[in-house]
């Protein structure tokens, strides 16, 4: 293991928030990479295969999290060979056996939605999904996955689902926040309804780069903005899904909304619910308030950790949120942002609150069954 | 007076917030309406005046509240002649004198921002600022106003407050939250500098329509979205501002977040506090918490409250806010959306607290003299 994880950062969690309360702990938020478009062409056709070759195509960018730049890696995961996040005894040496992980739940961004030719975006999108089949499920048990789906042809990445949607190791179907549109909208339908077909999650991700600004007032200058931002992007997310009726068509879907932060949703289900009560007839499908559509559909993913100041205000929070069983534990592994668990929840949680955040609330949304 | 107004969320606020709490009350957010492109008529030079009539160019659509839909007005706004918000003795019976209010904050959202002929933007502009200077400012000491400007143009719009930026009728520079780009872009400097120069607010109110989606993730559907969505559009404008260094640059700059709720901005300092540590060398300028600008530099107005479902929940988040200055009251006069009083603080504020939010938090910010 690179010394680099002997950091003071990476050691003594279990003392730091007490070991009785982590047991069965379940990180929500790990990235497996794939190492490069050679690894998936024994996943693809012959066709593909030499569409690969002949085009030198070196597959799609995640463009939140592009190889190399500081921010897709913390110092220390690299793997001698290959990028950050592609190695799997690396990442069981890091995050699985570094805490005692029970679950760690793979979010593999791999942009096939930014691929413009359709065919090659579900051929690229088969090819990932059999890959972690192979190279990761079949091979730690520990581990479960999100499928990775052509979002921007929603019959295409319904199909998909279909496909390997009934694998025991998939849990999740990965779409990046930001979309060409909303994800309420109808056209994205057919996601939703084989995901709660399937009984999969549906994992909305920090990132994407569907070509509208990141923002109502265009392109922000600095990364910090790329960063903050994206919090926006998840609340516009939430709003959609809730008006357009997603969850009255398909009643046992389920959202996990990963690494947007969630200090913003109090205020958000405040505002949702005041106007609701004046705008309902537009949205007649709705028939209750948006904050119980979101205390029973979607969680959210405890990294990035808005910081309050003071811990009696991050109880505050979770007071406002109306519910201690939103929230589930990430680390974001390896990206620059990891947080270990000590970081992840920087306060010292009751008993009942931290097993409900470390464990018990991943385990009935993604239904993972007791260790 | 229409006998819609007394219904009864317009009368009793005095015994239901306190008489005493609310002396010297600011309204910070009164719409008043040009009623048609012939009221600017005499205010155009001769050019512009065979233009708008050769043309036929009825003026700019504020398109976030357009003529004749509910949303536009409550019920009873309308004068005997013209639209809602156009009859200064209307908006005295109804606002200035129903409450007792010291002062009223004009701010006319003729949206020649969208006009795309810079001089034809620049000449309504003009004629707009005249015509209140003519028609409000000159007739009724009470009202302040807010100075139209050609935001597209920067260069133009900062003219604009230079010609009349010393009036002592004029507070405020208007400027719709939804921009071409995020405001603290370099290419508006000119606008926060003439401000600045004239110890003007700068006043960033609901709407706007640029031709950007109005979210990270395109466009969405509903009324309710064009209305909650707009919060975010204001977090990415207060975010930018404090990154770009517009407050760095002109240490002076006051800027005012009109009707764009405000339970939004806890989670949201604390977010931009955290990550500026990590990186802030990206903008170096900023040698302060980011917070720490949010608190000297802005101000929010209480409509629309966001209706924490608890009392308690609301010290909370004043708590959060970190600062009892930073709201203002207003009505949103006469748009929909308009709060009385009593409906704009829905609970029972401490004497301090009222005295802060009800007028001395805009008497300080907008440099209004005591009463």
């Amino acid at each position: 293991m690179n010394p680099a994880w002997s950091s003071p950062t990476w050691v003594g969690w279990a003392d730091a928030v007490g070991v009785e309360r982590v047991a069965n702990l379940i990180d929500c938020d790990i990235h497996n990479t794939v190492p490069s478009v050679e690894a998936l062409v024994p996943y693809l056709s012959d066709h593909w295969r030499e569409y690969v070759r002949q085009s030198a195509f070196r597959g799609p960018v995640d463009t939140a999290y592009p190889a190399s730049i500081p921010t897709s890696a913390r110092p220390g995961s690299k793997p001698e060979k290959g990028p950050p996040g592609s190695d799997l005894d690396l990442i069981r040496a890091q995050v699985l056996d570094a805490f005692g992980a029970e679950y760690g739940i793979l979010n593999c961004a791999y942009a096939v939605e930014s691929i413009h030719n359709p065919d090659s975006a579900a051929a690229m999108a088969k090819a990932v999904n059999d890959w972690q089949i192979a190279e990761w499920l079949d091979k730690e048990p520990r581990l479960r996955a999100s499928i990775v789906v052509p979002s921007q042809q929603p019959e295409m990445a319904a199909r998909e689902i279909e496909r390997v949607g009934d694998h025991p190791g998939f849990v999740q179907v990965f779409l990046p926040v930001r979309s060409a549109h909303p994800y309420g909208n109808r056209l994205y339908h057919p996601i939703f309804e084989a995901a709660a077909r399937h009984d999969l999650v549906v994992g909305i991700h920090f990132g994407g780069a569907p070509g509208n600004p990141p923002t109502a007032s265009g392109w922000p200058s600095y990364y910090l903005e790329e960063y903050v931002d994206m919090a926006a992007a998840f609340q516009s997310q939430v709003l959609n899904l809730i008006v357009e009726g997603v969850f009255d068509r398909f009643p046992t879907l389920r959202v996990a909304l990963i690494e947007g932060g969630f200090t913003w949703l109090p205020g958000l289900m405040w505002r949702i619910d005041k106007e609701w009560k004046g705008l309902r007839r537009e949205i007649p499908w709705n028939n209750r308030l948006p904050s119980e559509y979101i205390r029973e559909h979607i969680r959210l993913t405890v990294q990035p950790w808005d910081e309050p100041p003071t811990v009696e205000q991050f109880f505050q929070v979770i007071d406002q949120l109306g519910s201690d069983e939103l929230l589930m534990f990430s680390t974001d592994y390896p990206h620059w942002h990891f947080d270990s668990p000590e970081e992840a929840v920087p306060v010292r949680l009751p008993d009942g609150l931290a097993r409900k955040i470390y464990s018990e609330n991943a385990r009935a949304f993604y239904r993972l069954s007791d260790g």
